[in-house]
């Protein structure tokens, strides 16, 4: 589909672009899921509408964040919604596709790069896609270096960019296009409260960001991160060894909790999936009570009483069998768990970060954050 | 403050403008409140707001239909949330001005006229005192005749106008621009869930008409109406007659009943007051039960069981003994009141507006409408 190609002005060393296969995807959609915390949207779902726009002829490709030139029109963007939604409902496949339309027609000139607003699941392959439709390579960068249930949650905003104008576009056709917002919080609630109204699940796209800004402030090397993280998966299965030991390992986190799931809180509320798994320890935590606090992601893991895991560091809920991520809506009564900890990324551990993403602005105002240690 | 005022290429014969003085005012604030058939927005704030825009130097001034210039740029605007909201928050006060500039930057060139969007309650004052601050007069003309409690239940979007690219301005200085809607009841769905998240009482302005579209499709005269109506108000009760009567002969409706109040259910939810009232009668209606359905305006009376007056036409609850409409915020248990029944006006009753504002659109299929006869 030529009549979608961006007309950037920038052209990059071919040497430096790196086009993604569908090994690389499926690797992706593994690795997606584990730095996706439970949330991020559907990695499987996503996977297919990779493959699909790949089948279809469209070029994923990712460029070096450092390979960004400094005046580049940087778009960041993502699904916005309850996960659930992407599960029950198929997309229409363009909206992304239009929210950058709707940027370029905003500020009169093209988009250069596409970029990811959290890696986490099928958030990781919306911008592929809507990068392969503009015929613009994604950054490997992103705002979370994981996922988080809310848009200011980025380190983008976090550190100083205005999200606003930003558009957001969904399966219908319909297009609204946040003008101002004082604060980004106020952005978060207003395009929350929209996406509601659009049937729960669409695409934002932020205001422009330049080359130079994304270079300070972004999460680096989240698509190289999370490929390789799928890839570990995928060998160590191939060599019958643990696969959560090898994403321990690789993300030096740790193995924190095995439990099985014995009772589940989950309900849909102002488009987000909130609630929480009870967990019975079992092998080494036989006889061990545990908890997953959830709001789309999970953002606390409480042990014996006692908060063990807290946001900004990541939970994962993983199959103790086969060690794929299982995402919040995935979860079952009598699912047999591992719950790993794994470290975010020093850029969200900030005091001007953990305003945003600790365990204060979830409503958690007791829990102080104290960063997982590997090993 | 000359630099709010907008330069638009029409000038008017000055014979033909009205401009409105304190006296005018406060009849526009009774006859709205009647008109408003219990919703539009608290008419005595408006009116307060009206005076304060008189007194700061604005020229408050209504042009006849008929004089609208067949190529101008005519806004339509009002404000939209849960009348109890302005009540209860001040307004910032320049939240139109600002959906007008918006609208303007948009479409690159000026608005030529302000339009009412409803002539009900506060909403026949907020395009007055828009109109004041951008110099431009304001149409005697709306889209309702009346209030009603959605955005799509105009005769502007009923008559085929597409509402969208729109504008809406909170009192914290948010801007969304609803910059396409698939139907005029996402545009409602969508602005709705917006304006909720912006605390519940915001203005909205619509994509502009033209005059030949309005001079077709407006509800013509309405703020001569509200005002007459209101002067018949306030001379009856000058001359000790009975305002119910001057109401119902002025507007060829009925009184429908006398009662008190018994109880009263009444709640916010998703941005509208909804409730009902249940009245006792009193007078020539002793011992009858009777009661009125609310969404944020008068929708249904019922009368020992039956359904004796529906939307679209006008269920007006006055205070028996003052003449004074009674707003479904104001509504108290043992209030005395007269409901009067009211026939709207005939671009109203066709099919294609009882498919937007007959019962079945308020969630009553059921309900037949049958037009209020007169005497």
């Amino acid at each position: 589909m030529p009549e979608t190609v961006t007309r950037s002005k920038f052209e990059y060393d071919p040497a430096d672009i790196w086009v993604l296969d569908r090994e690389d995807i499926d690797a992706l959609e593994i690795g997606s899921a584990i730095l996706g915390t439970g949330g991020g949207g559907n990695p499987y779902v996503g996977k297919l509408r990779a493959r699909q726009a790949i089948d279809d002829g469209f070029t994923l490709s990712v460029l070096p964040l450092d390979k960004v030139p400094d005046e580049a029109c940087c778009v960041s963007l993502g699904g916005i919604g309850a996960p659930v939604v992407g599960y029950e409902r198929i997309r229409e496949g363009r909206e992304g596709l239009r929210c950058v339309r709707a940027i370029e027609e905003m500020q009169g000139f093209p988009v250069d790069l596409i970029v990811c607003e959290e890696i986490g699941g099928s958030n990781a392959m919306e911008p592929l896609i809507v990068g392969g439709m503009t015929g613009l390579p994604v950054v490997d960068c992103d705002g979370m270096g994981r996922a988080f249930p809310e848009m200011q949650m980025t380190t983008y905003s976090i550190y100083g960019h205005t999200s606003t104008p930003s558009v957001m576009c969904d399966v219908h056709g319909n297009i609204v296009i946040f003008q101002h917002a004082v604060t980004e919080l106020f952005h978060e609630r207003m395009a929350r409260a929209c996406v509601v109204a659009q049937g729960g699940g669409s695409d934002l796209a932020s205001a422009p960001m330049t080359g130079t800004f994304l270079k300070k402030f972004a999460i680096p090397n989240s698509y190289t991160q999370a490929v390789s993280l799928g890839r570990a998966v995928i060998d160590a299965k191939r060599r019958h060894a643990d696969p959560i030991a090898a994403i321990c390992e690789r993300e030096n986190g740790r193995h924190a909790f095995s439990g099985k799931i014995t009772d589940l809180k989950r309900h849909l509320r102002g488009g987000f999936v909130v609630g929480e798994a009870m967990l019975s320890g079992i092998d080494n935590h036989h006889g061990e009570d545990a908890s997953v606090l959830i709001q789309n992601e999970n953002l606390v893991f409480t042990r014996e009483g006692e908060v063990a895991v807290s946001v900004p560091d990541l939970i994962v809920v993983l199959d103790i069998d086969s060690g794929h991520a299982i995402t919040t809506e995935m979860l079952r009564y009598g699912q047999r768990v591992a719950i790993l900890a794994l470290p975010c990324h020093p850029l969200l551990q900030s005091p001007a970060a953990l305003e945003v993403v600790g365990p204060k602005a979830f409503g958690f105002p007791d829990i102080v954050y104290r960063p997982v240690a590997g090993g």
